[in-house]
C-alpha cells in the first residue's frame, strides 16, 4: 500500500481547496496526487406520516440546470445535533422533525475527494418555517412516496447517486423497525 | 433561475480542472461560484454465474486507506464501448464480459462537480488477464453475493455512494428481467 509523505495545500477558493499528496509507492517510487479537502456533508430524509419523502430543487451550478434533491448541509465538526438539522429542514422545507435518526455514512469519490456524506431520516415533522437570508436561489418542495421512489429514477426526475443510495438506505432502515 | 455569464478555468493539476463560473442571480445581483469539470465515470458491476458481484479493493488516496469499489474506468467521449469496457474488466479483475447492459446514469455532488456516472452490468463472464502496466497500487480482488450486498454495508465494508446505488440498481434490473 502507498505511503503518504507529504499533503501540502496548492489551491483555495470558494468551496475548493485542492491538495498535493506525495506518496511512495510499493516499489519506492515517488508520485503525487490532487485531492479535494472538503467537509462533511448531511443529507436529510424527511419522511411524513403518509409515507412521502419531502425533496427539494434547486439549481445545481455544475450542471447549469434545477435538480431534485433532498435537505442538505455542510457539518463542520463531524456531528449534526438536532438543532443544526432542525435549521436546515426549517429553512429549507418549512419543518421540524421531533425524531432524527442517523442511518448511515458514505463516501463519494473517495480516490479525491476527503468528504463524507452523513445521512439521517427525520420524523415526525411538523410545519415550521424559518427564512435563512442566505439562499441564492429559490428551491421548490415537492412529495414522493419511499415506497415507490425508483419511479423518479426511472422518470429520469432522480439522478443523485448520494440520494438515491440514501433512500434505499432509509428504506431499508425502516423495513427493519416494522 | 440564476443565468450562467462566463465560465473560465482557474486551476488545473492532475485529474482537477476547477472553473470560475459567474452567475447573475434573480435578483439581478452577479455572483462567481466554482465547479471541477470532471470526465463523466464508467462503474461496471461485473456478476458471475452464481449471482456473485466481483469487487476490488484499492487505496484510495483522500482517505489514505484501501476501501471495497467496483471496477471504473474515465469515459472519455460519452459512451464506454464494448472494447474499453472488457479492456477495463481483463485489467482489473481478470475477466472479459460477452453481456454488457448500461443500467444507469448518476450525478455524483452536481452543484460543485460535472461528473456523471455511467453504471453497466456485466455478465457471461469468462476468465481473461490483461496486464495494464500502468496500475499505480495492487487491487484485490473479492467475491461478495448481489443478493445480500447490505451485508457489506452493515459491516462497514461498503461506503461509497455510487457503488451502493449502483447495487441496488443492479439487483432491480435483474429483478425486472426476471
Amino acid at each position: 500500500m502507498p505511503k503518504r509523505l507529504n499533503t501540502k495545500e496548492v489551491f483555495r477558493k470558494g468551496r475548493f481547496i485542492i491538495k498535493d499528496v506525495e506518496l511512495e509507492l510499493d516499489n519506492g517510487n515517488k508520485t503525487t496526487f490532487q485531492y479535494w479537502d472538503k467537509p462533511d456533508t448531511a443529507i436529510i430524509v424527511p419522511i411524513l406520516k403518509n409515507g412521502d419523502v419531502v425533496f427539494i430543487t434547486e439549481y445545481q451550478v455544475a450542471f447549469d440546470i434545477p435538480m431534485l434533491s433532498l435537505p442538505k448541509g455542510r457539518i463542520e465538526d463531524g456531528e449534526v445535533s438536532f438543532e443544526v438539522a432542525n435549521k436546515e429542514l426549517q429553512e429549507e422545507i418549512g419543518y421540524r422533525a421531533d425524531k432524527l435518526d442517523k442511518i448511515a455514512i458514505f463516501t463519494t469519490i473517495p480516490g479525491y475527494l476527503s468528504n463524507k456524506t452523513h445521512v439521517y431520516i427525520a420524523r415526525d415533522l411538523v410545519q415550521s418555517k424559518l427564512d435563512s437570508g442566505d439562499e441564492e436561489w429559490e428551491m421548490t418542495i415537492s412529495h414522493y412516496p419511499l415506497e415507490d421512489f425508483e419511479k423518479l429514477i426511472d422518470e429520469n426526475k432522480l439522478a443523485g447517486a448520494r440520494m438515491i443510495a440514501a433512500l434505499y438506505e432509509a428504506r431499508r432502515f425502516l423495513s427493519r423497525e416494522n
